[in-house]
C-alpha cells in the first residue's frame, strides 16, 4: 500500500498513461485565456477565465449539495439541460462568488451571453462559474469591458492564464494532464482546479474544469465523473465548510478521433475513467497540500474496514478534526486525537480492534493497537512528523474495504487569511 | 427575544430563582476539595477533585456518544447500574484522560476504591471522571499518595478548589448555582464545568458536575437532565471535536427536606427542571465564552423554523463554521459564510426565505433578506462586531420553532494551544 503521498502520483502502476503539459489545453481543440478585468484590484492577478472548444463537447457536471447555490450553478444546469449535455465554452471569474445576490442569475446569464456573442455561439452553449466573496453584487461591467479582449486572446497554451484567473487564496496553480491511448488513438485529459478554503465537498468540490479530446457520450462521461468524484474530491476537506459554488465540469470534444465510446462495458471506457481518476486524484492532493494556511499535506488511509463508505467516513473524520490538524501543525504526535476522531465518525464498527500508525518519508511508528496506546519513541515520532507530507494509517481490522481522505494542518495563517477575507 | 447573551442569564424572567454562591457546594450536605497530586507538574494547579455528599444521592448522568470512551465512563456507568442510580462521591482528575489505555478501567476502578476507602464508602458509591491527554498511562501512584489529604480536606466551601482541579485549558473556573423554593422548602442547585477544547457535545459535554439538595427520584432527575442537555450542552460547539470523556452527573441528596418528587406532573418537578436549565445554560455560555483561544462568545439564534431539531441543527451549523469563526475573530461582517453554513446544515427547509441579522450590545444590522444580501453600512457592522458577545439572528420564516447554539471565534491562540497540547 502506498502511504507516502506526493502531490502527483507515480504512473508506474498506471500502465499506458504519461504526464503531459497543458492542463485544460492538453487536449486537442481546447483554447483558453485569462486576464484581469478589474474584479481584483491587484492588476497583476487574473480574475476572469475563458475556456473554449473549437467543436461541441459532451459535458458532465457535479455540483455542491449546499442549499445555498451560487447563481452560476442553476444557470449552468439549465444550459446543460437545454443542450442535452453539450457545451462549447466556460466563463469563470474569481473574487466574487455571485451568490446570495437577488440579481445573481441575471448576471450569470449575462456572462454566458457576453461570451457567446464574442465567440459566435448561442448562450446555452456557454457554462459559467464564479468563486470569491459571497453576497456582494457582481460588477458585471468589468466583465462586459473585458470580454472582447478575453476572447481574442484565446490560445492553445492559455491554460496557465486561465488557471491563474480562477485562483483565490491559492498560492500555486493547480493543473494536471495525462496522455493515453484508446486503441491506436492518442488521447489527452487534463484539468485545472482552484482551492483553497471552504472545502469540504459533498458530491463535488470547488471549481474544477477538465477537458479531454476522447470521444465519449455525455451519459458515460457523467457516469465516470460521478464515480471518480466519490473517491477524490469528496474525500478532501480543508476546513469542513462546504462551498456554495462547488462545480466540476468535464468536457469531451472527441477531436482525438477515437471510435465513440458508448458503453461502460467497452474496455476503453475504463481507460477514460482511469485517466479521470489520475487527474482528479492529483488535483485533490494539490488542493489539500495548498489548503488555506497549510504547511503539511495530511492523508488518512483507512483499511480493513467493513465497507468502503465506512472507510471513507473514518478517514474524513480524522483529517477534518481541528484538534488533530493543530497537533500536526505543531508536529506533536497526539494520536489520542486520531482515536477520538475515529470514535465520533458516524459509522458502525468496533473501536477496540483499531490500529494506528503515523507514517512519512522519514519512517513509520505504531501508536495504537487494539484501540489502546502502545509505547513509542517521541524522538522518532518527531522526526516522522517533521515531513511536510504525513499519513495516518488506520486499520479497522474488521473487513476488506479501504478509503483515503486528504486534508492539511490548521495553522495561524488559516486564521489570518480568514479573519479578513473580504478585504 | 433576548439576543444579547451574557455568560449568566438575567433571572428577571425566572421568578422565584436567586443566584447564590457555592457552586457544587451550594446545596446542603455537599463537601468538596481539590489539590495538586502531581499529575500536573505545575504545583500551583490543582489536578484532583473530590465531591462528597454526607447522605446518598439520586444520580443522573449523560455521557459522550464517541465510540472511544474514556475508562471512567464504563466504570461510572457500571457503578450507577449496581446502585440503581445512587451515589455518594465523585473523584475526578485533569491532565490525563485515562483513555485508550489497556489498563484504563482497572485504574479508574482503583480511583473509586481509593476514594471509597478514604470516605468509608463502598467503591460502587463512588463515580469517576478524567480529562486531559488521551492515550497516556495514568500515573495512579500520584492519586494513591494524595487521596488521604484530599479526603481530609473536604469542606463545605471546597467548591473552588474542586472547580480549579478539573480545569484544563480553561482560563477561568466555571461555577453557577441558584436557590429556589419547592413549596415552603428552600432548595439549592449548583454546578461546575470544565472546558475548553474538544467540545462538540452529542448527548453530553465535557466534565460537568451538578448537585442539589432537592429530594427527587433518580428516574425523574434523569428525565430532567436528558431534556435540558438537549438545549444547553448539546447546543455548544467550540471546535467540532466530540470528546471521549464527556460526562454530566447530577446528584440530588434530598437534604433540603422537601417532600419527595416522583412525578413529571408534579409542578415541583418543573421547578427543578428549570433550576437545572438555568445552571446548565449558564455553564454552557461560560464554556463557549472561554473556548480555547476564544476572544468572543458567538451565539446563533434560529427562529421561525419548521421544528426545534431544524432550528438547533441550523444554529449549530453556523457557530461551527471555521470560516465564519475566523471572520468573527477578524470582526469582518462576512455574512455570506453564515448563509453558506445554513445552506449545508443537514435539515429540510427552504433557503430563499431566510433572513439574517448581526446583533450585539452595540446594535443590530440586517445583512440578508429572503436568502439574498441587502446593502448595509460596513461602519455599523464593524461597531457591532467589536463587541465580545455577538449574536447571529437567523429567521427561517417557515414555522414557529426556535433553537439557540453557542460557540466562539477561531483564533491564533486556538492553533497555538493545540499545536503542542501534550507538553
Amino acid at each position: 500500500m502506498k502511504v507516502f503521498p506526493s502531490s502527483t502520483v507515480s504512473l508506474a502502476e498506471h500502465e499506458g498513461f504519461t504526464y503531459t503539459e497543458g492542463g485544460v489545453c492538453a487536449a486537442e481543440g481546447f483554447l483558453a485565456n485569462g486576464l484581469n478585468c478589474g474584479l481584483n484590484p491587484d492588476k497583476e492577478k487574473n480574475d476572469l477565465a475563458l475556456l473554449y472548444s473549437t467543436t461541441p463537447c459532451a459535458t458532465a457536471a457535479v455540483y455542491t449539495t449546499n442549499k445555498v447555490q451560487g447563481a452560476p450553478i442553476p444557470v449552468t444546469k439549465r444550459h446543460l439541460d437545454e443542450t442535452g449535455g453539450m457545451s462549447r465554452a466556460v466563463i469563470a471569474n474569481s473574487k466574487n462568488a455571485n451568490t446570495c445576490n437577488a440579481d445573481g442569475e441575471a448576471k450569470a446569464e449575462e456572462m454566458c451571453r457576453l461570451a457567446a456573442d464574442a465567440l459566435g455561439l448561442s448562450p446555452e452553449e456557454v457554462l459559467v462559474a464564479s468563486t470569491g466573496v459571497i453576497g456582494q453584487i457582481l460588477p458585471i461591467e468589468a466583465i462586459r469591458g473585458a470580454i472582447a479582449s478575453l476572447a481574442a486572446g484565446l490560445k492553445p497554451d492559455g491554460n496557465k492564464e486561465a488557471a491563474y484567473a480562477i485562483m483565490t487564496t491559492d498560492t500555486v496553480k493547480k493543473e494536471n494532464a495525462v496522455s493515453f491511448r484508446l486503441g491506436d488513438t492518442v488521447c489527452h485529459l487534463g484539468g485545472m482546479a482552484k482551492g483553497s478554503g471552504m472545502i469540504h465537498p459533498n458530491m463535488a468540490t470547488t471549481l474544477n474544469f477538465i477537458t479531454t479530446d476522447a470521444a465519449i457520450s455525455p451519459e458515460l462521461l457523467q457516469c465516470a465523473l460521478s464515480k471518480v468524484v466519490k473517491t477524490t474530491y469528496n474525500c478532501l476537506s480543508i476546513d469542513g465548510d462546504t462551498s456554495t459554488n462547488d462545480m466540476v465540469l468535464v468536457m469531451a470534444n472527441g477531436q482525438a478521433g477515437n471510435e465513440f465510446v458508448t458503453s461502460t462495458r467497452d474496455p476503453r471506457y475504463l481507460v477514460i475513467e482511469q485517466a479521470l481518476a489520475i487527474v482528479m486524484g492529483n488535483l485533490t492532493r494539490m488542493l489539500a497540500k495548498d489548503g488555506e494556511g497549510a504547511t503539511k499535506l495530511l492523508t488518512c488511509t483507512c483499511s480493513s474496514a467493513p465497507d468502503e463508505d465506512t472507510a471513507i467516513i473514518v478517514a474524513k473524520s480524522v483529517i477534518r478534526s481541528p484538534l488533530f490538524k493543530c497537533a500536526i501543525f505543531g508536529e506533536d504526535a497526539n494520536w489520542g486525537r486520531v482515536l477520538c476522531a475515529i470514535g465520533y465518525a458516524e459509522a458502525d464498527f468496533a473501536i477496540d480492534k483499531v490500529d494506528v500508525d503515523l507514517v512519512s518519508e522519514f519512517g513509520r511508528i505504531a501508536v495504537c493497537r487494539n484501540g489502546s496506546g502502545v509505547p513509542f519513541s517521541e524522538e522518532t515520532a518527531a522526526k516522522i512528523l517533521s515531513s511536510d507530507e504525513i499519513t495516518v494509517d488506520v486499520r479497522l481490522n474488521q473487513g476488506k474495504a479501504t478509503g483515503t481522505a486528504w486534508g492539511c494542518d490548521l495553522t495561524y495563517d488559516y486564521v489570518k487569511i480568514n479573519g479578513d477575507y473580504r478585504s
